[in-house]
Parts: C-alpha cells; structure tokens; sequence
C-alpha cells in the first residue's frame, strides 16, 4: 500500500482541524485511494522549512490565505507536478487564471472547494455537474458573517453596529470584520463562482460590491411590512451579451429560496434554463466544515480529479444593472408630495409597484417598491428626488431579487 | 479534434430532451471535452440494433427503465469497455454492486445522477465531496409525485384521491401511479444513496417503505395545528453498529430544511458531525433536467471522472427505527380516557410530549406527539389501546423527524 504524502501549510483554526479530520478519517481514505495519508511537513508561522516539505510531498494543502507568500507556494508545488488544495479565496479570485493553467499543463488537480461557501459543494457542482449546462444566474448569500449579522438585525430588530457585537462576541465576526461586512469576502467569492459558471475570465476586480454597514434597523422593519427579507446577495448573471457580477445587499421575497437561510449558513441558487434551478445551503464556515471541505478535494485529487477547463473568450462587464428596487424616502407629508416624487420616477421610465406611508406630518416616511429598471435611471430619479425641498434626507435604495421578474 | 461516440438507448421524454440537448451544448462540450459529441445509433421501441449502436459507440447512455433488458444492455456496454451513463434507479438498486465492479475492472465511468433526484446533485457530492466524510444521517424528499399530492393536499385541503386525479391531469402522476405513491420509487432511489453515504452494499430489499396511499386530510390539518408539515421521507442513517433505511410519510417542523420543499421538487439533506448539514433541491424529475443531469455525467466520463469505491464489509440492517410519532386516536370523550391511554404510553416507555383534543362527546380526536421511542414498542402500545372499548377506530401513527431530537 502506497502513501499519500501530503505537506500542510498553514496550522490555524481550518488547519489543525483538518490535521485532526485526516487522522480519524485515515482508514477510509486508504480505502477509497488506496493510499494510506499522511502529513509529511506542517509549516506554521513559527516553524517548518517550506522547500523541505515541498520536497516530500506528493500534494499541498495551502491554508495560509491570503497572495503573499500563498501564490508562490501553491505556483511552486503546481510546477514541481504536485497537486493542490487550497481554501484561499483572495488567491484565487486574483491569480486563479495563472494557477489554473498551471495545474493543466502538468497535469495536477488544484481543488478549491473550500474557498467558496464552506462545505456546501457548489465548486465541485460548477466544475462537474453543471460543466455542460448553459447557466443563466446564481445568487448566493457566501458570507457567513453578513448572514448572522442580517439574521440578529431582523429577529431581534437591533441595530447594525449592536448585531456586529453580538456577532464579535460569539466568534462569527473578526475583531476587524471589513473584508467581511464591506462586501469583499463576497465579491472575491463570486468571481469564482462566475468564472466556474461561464467559463471566461472573471476576476476580483470585476466585481461591484457593496456591503452591510449602512444598513438600519428601520430597512429591516418597513420591507417585513412587504413580506421582504434582507440578505447580502452575491449575483452573477448574464445580461444581453455580457455578464454582471456583483454584491450588495438585497430584499427576498418569503418564498425565494434563499429567504430563509438563517444564521451564519451559507446559500447558492443555480439557474439554467434546463434545469431550472438547484439551491445548495450549509454552514458557511467553521474550522471543521472547511476542513471537510478540504479533505473532499483531498480524496478527489488522490481518486482522479477531471482538470480545470481552460478559460474561452471574455464577456464584457455590464456595470448597469436592471432590477426592481426598494426606495426609502424621509418626507414632510405636504398636499402633492406624492403626485411630484411619482412624476420624476415617471420621467425616468420608472412604474411604481407598490408604495406604503409610515407616519405623518414632518416625520412621514415613504416606502416604495418599483418595478425593474436600471439602476442608472433610478439614480437619477433618486438625485433629483433628493434637491426637492419637502424631501428631509438622501432617499435610500436597494435592490429586490423578485423570481416573477427573472 | 476526436468525436466522442455515444450510442442512445430509448428515446422516450428523456431521451429526446437529451438528444436534443446534447445538440444545443455540442460547442460547449467540445470546448470542455476536446471531443465533439455526436450520437451514433439510437434504439427505440420500433428501431434500432444494440449490437451496432455498441459497435459504434464510446459511451452509451441507457434510459429504457426497467431491469430487463437494460441490465444486460449495460453489462455488455461496461464489459466491452463503454462508459455508461443511466437513470435507470431500478437497476441500480437490485444489480448496481455488479455493475460498479465491472466498470472498475474494465476501468470505464458508470454515472447515475440521474437516477436519484434528478438535477439535484446528491450523487455526485456523495461520491466526491463527502467520499472521505463520515456521513451520519440522509433525509430525503426523493419522489416528486408525492410531494406534489401532499403540497396540493396542504395547500387545498384535498384529500389523496382528489389531490392524485389533479396530479395525474397535471402530468406530475402516471396513469398507474402504485410505484410513485406506495414507495417503492422513493426506496430503490434511498438505496443508492444510502450504498454511496455508508459504502457498504445497500439493494432495494434493504428498504422498509410505506406509501402515501393512506394518509387523510385530516391527518395534515391537525398536524398543522401542531407546527408540522406532512412529507414522503427517505431516511438512510447509521443506528448503533448498524443502518436503517426506510421510506415513509413523516411530520416535519416547520424550521426543517425539507418542509418548505413544495410541488414537485426533491430535496436531500446530509449530516455529519465535521459538516453539520448540508441540503441541496430542485427539480426532481422533468424531460429537461433529467437530460441535464445525464449530460453532466456524459462530459464527466469525458473529462475523466473518478471510479465509483468498490463496496466493503457490511453494516447490519436495523427493523426497529426509534423516532418522535404523531399519533392519532377516535375515541368517546368520557372520563379517564385520557389517564387510561396515557397509562398504556406509560407501560411501553413512551413519554408525551403534547396532547390536543378535537371535538367532544361521542366524536372526539386525540391527537399526541411523543418523544423518541422505537416503533415496536409504539406498535404494543397501540395494539392494546385499539382494544379499548372507547377507541373507536384502530390508532393511527406518523413518525416526526424532529432536529431538537437528534
């Protein structure tokens, strides 16, 4: 019985989870593989020498994060014939072009199932399942962070900055959370996603992202009032002859079936004419989830992986996204206010599908729901709404993710 | 630039979804591939020669149904050396151990993500990504004319008949619906997953199973009272040093991943403790997404997909399922009916977790849920209160698959 030698770099939370994953699944690995595993080398940040455990190993484990010193280990274990695994969005949302090819022409597998939505195997459903399928949209909420944050704010109706707290407090945020709350995690997320699903390049800065800081309370409240419910959204789509890809955050209605992935878990939809659409969902994160994420591609490198396929052409980026949107205006409630704000969404081609006044006098707020349009046209709409005098704040919009409209 | 040759039998709705599908995506598979597909024979009812289809082809896809002849048709395609792609449930479940083993030893792809769940990627996961995972425990939702009757049976308060003649006139039930709506469907495709989740050899005999042939409208309206909604689940789990698979309708709390899966859609979910849960639906069955989930399998024999883990030991088969039940009683509502049932629960072990009494006189329900207790005993139970002079009619018992209780 042959080994199967794996070098692990990286020894944090995913990392010594997966080194304890290995060990109590070993007896089944050296059933499926045929080769029992073994950790040949472990480099911490205190120890271990990278070029010796390159040396004896026959597949990488990266874990480290991050570009530097991640892409040159993962491009040096790749051209010595080694395969790799690795959990590291960033990498891959950045270099994952160079890496790919790489890993073909030497005929290795580079799996990075663990870099997008934790266990939930939507990597591996890209690359296979859906390798011949013509996918049209996926949405996903793929920051769990965001999700748990979003959660807390419409069951327990705090705010933003308390809900962040809470989750700081119970480990589902870092002490410094911006990649998370600012939309980055997401955006670095979707661009994998989006290449998986369209088979051209897409990168990190091809992303428009947006995140949840700026969100109220008051948002949360006014949209369950329309039987809408907030989630940080991840969208890749095509759109005419291009594709969008993108992250902010975005009202559901109660039966799309993301609406209801609560908590820190993590959520995909895949869309396709002929299929019309899969949802996977599951934990997000969590040292043992990525670890098994990971150990998957582990066992799928050592049964014989298919490659990934190489990158076709380019679609260009459409940055103007149509969509119906959620508008929130603070307003005095004067004779002809609405009749006014109805004109300018008027002018800019804009149909108004619902609209709800909460209060009266100086304090009325106006909620309206429109029907799609580009987001460009609405900003305009929202500048102009935004000068008039009866008008007490910048109107606040956001967009609704609406299967009738799809 | 090689063709990839791919020999078609049947050409009912699948067959002719995938033929034609197959033509759409040709450049995208060629892309994939390096190979251009191209049917080479197609073998209908009518027409058509299966040793010349095989002389031609590289790959067979067999969508006949039924275990004769499409088990000779694949064994003969596997020993000469095809790939094989099928959605053949049957098959797999009573002869699939020999057929895996044969296309291992002539080192050729044997894919069947189209026999359990159609576009719903459970097999593929289960093969790959938790094919080093210790899997505990599958729920499943697996048949999609059942959970079309009993979403209608919710939605409109219909009872079986009715719910099934809508069904049928819908094209979501065939003209003779025994195999879909009696279990035995939902129990070829429970064991295949359960083979796949555990690795041992799990057939069709392996499977306990009950319809949905005898449930009430009643049943569903009382149910909901209590916060439970009614499905055809597949259960495939470890019990102590054993396995249970079984199929069977079960009352599932709204919070569940599987009871917000209405219409005809199928839904899998997976537990294990490194992963928590993971739930993946869609579209069950359909021409179209059953053709997609065939054509994924086509590319990844194409691409080089990893061979099915050949079966080892065995886990002996559990009868005796423990679980929370709802049970159901007609009795006469006179003093000490209720201390004289809770007294039979009380002899068995059975503790109760809630009682609603509907109705009063001489035409009361008693409707109780339990906490976990193993099905025989509940059987003891049940026997000796349907002797009771009060009970009116034999007692009626659903399990409940309850997470708080897992």
């Amino acid at each position: 019985m042959s080994a199967l030698r794996i070098g692990l770099l990286g020894h944090g939370t995913v990392g010594s989870a997966f080194e304890r994953l290995l060990g109590e699944r070993a007896a089944a690995i050296e059933r499926l593989t045929g080769r029992a595993p073994e950790i040949v080398g472990v480099l911490t940040r205190s120890g271990g020498d990278f070029e010796e455990i390159l040396e004896r190993s026959q597949l990488v484990v990266e874990l480290i994060g991050g570009l530097d010193p991640a892409f040159e280990y993962v491009r040096r274990a790749l051209d010595g014939g080694r395969h790799v695994v690795t959990a590291n969005k960033q990498l891959l949302s950045r270099r994952g072009e160079e890496l790919w090819t790489l890993a073909r022409e030497r005929g290795v597998h580079l799996g990075f199932e663990a870099a997008v939505a934790g266990v939930v195997p939507v990597v591996r459903v890209l690359r296979e399942s859906l390798a011949g399928a013509h996918v049209e949209r996926i949405h996903g909420i793929v920051n769990g962070t965001t999700n748990f944050i979003l959660s807390e704010m419409a069951r327990t109706g705090a705010g933003y900055e308390e809900a962040l707290a809470q989750a700081q407090e119970l480990g589902y945020a870092e002490a410094d959370p911006t990649d998370d709350v600012g939309g980055a995690d997401a955006a670095a997320k979707m661009a994998i996603l989006a290449r998986l699903a369209f088979g051209v390049p897409v990168g990190f800065d091809d992303v428009r992202f947006d995140g949840i800081t700026h969100l109220t309370g008051a948002d949360i409240a006014y949209a369950r009032e329309l039987g809408l419910s907030l989630k940080l959204i991840g969208t890749a789509e095509r759109v005419g002859d291009g594709i969008s890809v993108r992250v902010h955050p975005a009202f559901l209605p109660s039966a799309h079936p993301l609406a209801s992935v609560g908590g820190s878990f993590n959520a995909v939809t895949v869309e396709s004419a002929a299929i019309t659409e899969i949802t996977m969902s599951g934990p997000g994160a969590g040292g043992s989830q990525t670890a098994s994420a990971v150990l998957g591609d582990v066992v799928a490198a050592a049964m014989g992986a298919p490659p990934m396929p190489a990158a076709y052409g380019h679609l260009p980026i459409v940055e103007d996204e149509v969509s119906p949107f959620y508008v929130h205006m603070e307003v005095d409630d004067e004779p002809g206010v609405l009749a006014r704000i109805a004109g300018i969404f008027g002018e800019v081609g804009a149909s108004i599908k619902s609209v709800v006044q909460r209060g009266t006098g100086e304090r009325a707020q106006l909620i309206m729901v429109t029907h799609p349009l580009a987001r460009s046209r609405l900003s305009a709409a929202l500048e102009e709404i935004g000068e008039l005098a009866f008008v007490r704040s910048p109107p606040r919009a956001i967009s609704v993710i609406d299967e009738e409209f799809e």
